[in-house]
C-alpha cells in the first residue's frame, strides 16, 4: 500500500497533532499516586474518544483492579499481518516541582520542545503511531495491516494488571508482532531499536527503632539510632568493587559471549557519550565492564529515595522512631525478580541487627527482556527508519524496563519492535522532560512507513477477528 | 525569711498558676524555624509583661541578632546573696504532628498531665520559679535574695546570641550561683540534681550526585547514587564496636576515676530502667560501660534526621541529585565543639568519593560542663528538695545540653545550680510532652524554700545593683 497520501496528510497535520498532543500531556495521569486514580480514568477516555474519532473499531476502556486499559483495533484487512501497537498513558511524579521550569502539567512548547510531564515517556511516542494511524484512515479509510491498540495506564508501576490481562487475553490479542515505542535513539540523527531491556524490582526497606523520639541528649549513645541502622544496612548491599553483597544475586546473570560483547563495543554508545548524557564527570560502579555494559548487561541496585526523622528546617534533638529507603533493582537476563525479591528479603532479615526492626515490602516484579534482532518484524523497523529519519537505526540495548515486552514474547510468542524515538537528553523521569517536535514528526512518518512495510510480513496469524475479553 | 506565707500563697494559687503557664504554652516558640520569629518575640512579650506584673524590677525585651533575651531583676536586698534565675521560652518543633495525641499549641490537661510542646522543657520548670518569686512578692513585697532572671529564645539552637550576650554584660549580671531547672528527676519521687551536661555540636552533611535527576534504568550501575554515597558515609562513622571513626574524636574525652565510676553506678539510674524509660529492648552503642555512662559520659555522634530523592507515596525510577543528613553530637569533658567541627568537616571531605561532592555547615557549639556538687550553693539545693519533695536529691549526671551552664561557669565564675523538675517519662523533644502538674506544685515550693535557704549563702559579690547593658 502506497503511504504517499497518508504523508502528505501528516505532513499537513502537524499543528493540530501538537494541539492534541498538549491536551493529553494536561493529564496528571502518575500512577504511583493514588490520589491520582481520577486523573487515570480521565485521561483513559479521553484516549478513547481520540481513538474513535480517529476512526478505529472496537474502542474500549476495560477496567481493572488499578488503571483501565484502552483497547482499540482496525480489523479489515483479512490475509494481512496484525500489529499489536503498544504504549502507556502514565506517568510518573512531576516531584520536586521546585526543579521544573514550567510545571510539569501545563505543556510548554520552547525552541521547538514540548516540555510536560510524560511528554517523551511515553505520550509523546504512543502518540505518533496514533498520528500514522489516523494519517492512514483520514486519507484512504483503510490501514495496510490489523492494528490492535493496548495503551495501559500502568507502565510506571509494573504494569500489575496488564501481564494479567495479556496472560487471560491471548486469543484475542493474537498478532504477529508488537510495536513500541517507548526507548531512545543515539542522538536526533542516530535511530535506534532496543533488543534488550532490563528488568526491575522496586522494595520499600522500613527500619523501625523506639517507639517514640528520644531525646538524643538522654538516650544518644545508648538506644540505636534506626537512620545510623538504616544506612548501615544500605552501605552494606554493596562491597568495595561496587557489587551487590546480596548472596545469591549473580547466579542468575548470564555472562555474554566475547563476540556480543565486540558487537556492543562497536555499535553501543562510548563511555563518555553516555557519561555527557548524565552530565556527570565520573562513572561509577563494577570494574571490568564499559559503562554501557553496565547500564543494560549489568544488574543494578539503587536508591530512589531515604527518609527519616526531622527533615524540615532548623533541628531536633532526637532519636527518629523510623527511617524508610525505597530501593530500586534494575535485573537482566537470566534473573527472576520474584527470585530476587526472596533473596533480598532474607538478606535483609538476615543483616537487620536485634536493636531494630525491619520490614521489607517488594512490588512491581518486571522480568528482563531480549529481542532477536534478525526477526523480520525487527529488520522492517530498519527499513522504516531508513524512510522516516534518513538513516539505518543501530541495534542497542536498554537500561530501562518496558513490563510488557516479556509478556508479549512469553504469552502471546511475538517478538516486540522497540522503536525509540525519545532523545539522550529528553529528561524521561526527571524535571523538564520534553519531547522533540522535529523528532514527533519524523517519528509518526516512521511509523507510516513501518506500518506499510509491515504489510509485507509473514501473517501468522490469518484469523484476525474480535474475540470474547475476559477484564 | 519565712517562707510560710509565700509558700500559702503557692497553694493557694495552683488554678491560677496553670491557666497562666497555658496561655505561655500556647506560643509556637520554635527557635529552629526562622518563620517562627515572630512567635518567639511575642512570647518574650508576654513573658516581660508576666514579670512586670509579679512585681520584678527592670523588666527588659532585649534584642538580639536573633530572638529576644527577657531580663527582669530584684536587687532590693543589700548584702543578701544574687541567684541568676536561668530558663529559655524557645521550643522543638511540634513534628511529626501525626504521632501528638492532642495539638502541641494547644495545652491540654489531662490526668494531672498538661500537655504541649515545651511544657517541661523548659516553660513549665522556668514558670516554677517565677511563682515561687511572685508567692514572695505578693505576700511580704520582699525576696529573701536579689534576682536576676535571664529568660533566653534561643536554648534549642546553641544559645547563639546569649553566650557573647553574657561576655559582654559580665558586670552587669554578677551574681552568686544561677539556678537552672531544665532537667529531669529520676521519678516522681526521686529528685535529683544534675551535675555534669554534655556539650554538642550540629551538622548537616550534604552529598551532591548528578546536576538533575536521571533515570535508573537509562544511568543505574554506571552513576553513583548520592543517596547509596551518602549512607556510605554515615555508616562508615560507626566502627563495629560503636566507637566514633573520626580520627582525634576520643582524644579529649576524659576518662573517670574508678572511685567517680563507683560513685555513678551506686547513685545512678540503672540500665534498666533507662532502657525502660525509652520504652526499648535492647541497648546499644561502645561496649564497657554502663548505659548511664553511655549517655553521660561517653561522646554520641547521631542522626537526628536524613532525607534524599523521592520520598512521596509511590515510586519514582530515577538517581537522585542529592542527599541530606542532619547530624548531631553529643560531647563529654574536655572535648571542645570547635575543635569537633574540624575534625568532623575534615573527616568528611576525606572520605567523601569522587564521584559525588559532599558539603559539611556545622552549628551549634556546646561546651560540656561539669558542676562541683560540693558547692554551697548546690549543697542549698539538697535542703531545698527534700523540703520540697520530702526527698534528699541524688547527684546524676545528664546526657543533655545546656548551653549557657559552661558559659555562667566560665565568664561568671558562678556554679550552675541544675534542679531539675522534669520525669523521665515528660517526652520532651517528642511527641505529646507533658508537665505533671503535682511536680509542678513540688517544684514551686521547692524554689520558695531554695530562695529562703540561699539567703544564708555568703553573698561574693555585695553590690548587685543594675548596671549599664551592652546588647
Amino acid at each position: 500500500m502506497d503511504p504517499r497520501r497518508a504523508l502528505s496528510y501528516a505532513r499537513a497535520g502537524r499543528g493540530k497533532f501538537v494541539s492534541e498532543l498538549k491536551e493529553f500531556l494536561r493529564f496528571p495521569s502518575v500512577s504511583s499516586q493514588p490520589s491520582r486514580a481520577g486523573d487515570l480514568r480521565k485521561c483513559a477516555h479521553w484516549l478513547a474518544r481520540h481513538l474513535q474519532g480517529i476512526g478505529l473499531d472496537h474502542v474500549r476502556v476495560i477496567s481493572t483492579s488499578g488503571n483501565p486499559i484502552v483497547f482499540a483495533s482496525w480489523l479489515r484487512a483479512p490475509g494481512r499481518p496484525t500489529l499489536i501497537l503498544y504504549g502507556h498513558y502514565d506517568v510518573l511524579p512531576g516531584e520536586p516541582l521546585r526543579e521544573w521550569r514550567t510545571p510539569p502539567f501545563t505543556p510548554t512548547l520552547k525552541n521547538n520542545n514540548l516540555h510536560a510531564r510524560g511528554a517523551a515517556d511515553d505520550k509523546g511516542q504512543l502518540f505518533s503511531h496514533i498520528k500514522a494511524v489516523e494519517s492512514y484512515l483520514r486519507t484512504g479509510r483503510d490501514l495496510p495491516v490489523n492494528v490492535k491498540c493496548i495503551f495501559e495506564g500502568e507502565e510506571e508501576i509494573g504494569s500489575i494488571n496488564l501481564n494479567p490481562f495479556v496472560e487471560r487475553n491471548q486469543r484475542a490479542l493474537r498478532a504477529d508482532a508488537a510495536v513500541i515505542s517507548d526507548t531512545r535513539m543515539l542522538s536526533p540523527e542516530q535511530p535506534a531499536i532496543s533488543y534488550a531491556q532490563r528488568g526491575g524490582l522496586r522494595a520499600e526497606v522500613e527500619i523501625f527503632g523506639p517507639s517514640r523520639e528520644l531525646h538524643s541528649g538522654a538516650f544518644g549513645g545508648a538506644v540505636h539510632n534506626p537512620v545510623l541502622a538504616l544506612c548501615d544496612i544500605i552501605a552494606g548491599l554493596h562491597d568495595d568493587q561496587g557489587r551487590v553483597t546480596i548472596p545469591g544475586f549473580y547466579d542468575d546473570v548470564r555472562e555474554w559471549s566475547e563476540k556480543e560483547r565486540a558487537y556492543m563495543a562497536r555499535s553501543g554508545p562510548s563511555d563518555q557519550s553516555i557519561l555527557r548524557a548524565a552530565n556527570v564527570e565520573h562513572g561509577w560502579g563494577e570494574s571490568g565492564y564499559s559503562i554501557y555494559e553496565l547500564t543494560t548487561t549489568r544488574p543494578d541496585l539503587g536508591v530512589n529515595g531515604i527518609v527519616g526523622g526531622h527533615t524540615g528546617p532548623g533541628a531536633k534533638g532526637v532519636i527518629p522512631t523510623r527511617a524508610l529507603a525505597k530501593v530500586s533493582f534494575r535485573l537482566v537476563p537470566d534473573q527472576d525478580p520474584y527470585k530476587v525479591a526472596e533473596l533480598f528479603r532474607e538478606h535483609i532479615a538476615r543483616v537487620t541487627p536485634p536493636t531494630v526492626r525491619s520490614t521489607v515490602q517488594t512490588m512491581s516484579p518486571i522480568y528482563p527482556a531480549l529481542v532477536d534482532r534478525k526477526h523480520p518484524a525487527v529488520q522492517t523497523a530498519r527499513l522504516a527508519y531508513k524512510k522516516g529519519f534518513g538513516a539505518f537505526p543501530v541495534f542497542v540495548r536498554s537500561g530501562g524496563s518496558i513490563p510488557v515486552v516479556n509478556t508479549f514474547q512469553k504469552i502471546l510468542g511475538i517478538p516486540a519492535v522497540l522503536m525509540g524515538f525519545g532523545l539522550p537528553d529528553d529528561n524521561i523521569h526527571g524535571p523538564n522532560e520534553k519531547f522533540h517536535l522535529p523528532i514527533f514528526y519524523k517519528a509518526i512518518e516512521t511509523s507510516i512507513w513501518y506500518l506499510a512495510l509491515a504489510s509485507k510480513l509473514g501473517a501468522a496469524n490469518r484469523k484476525s477477528g474480535q474475540e470474547e475479553w475476559s477484564a
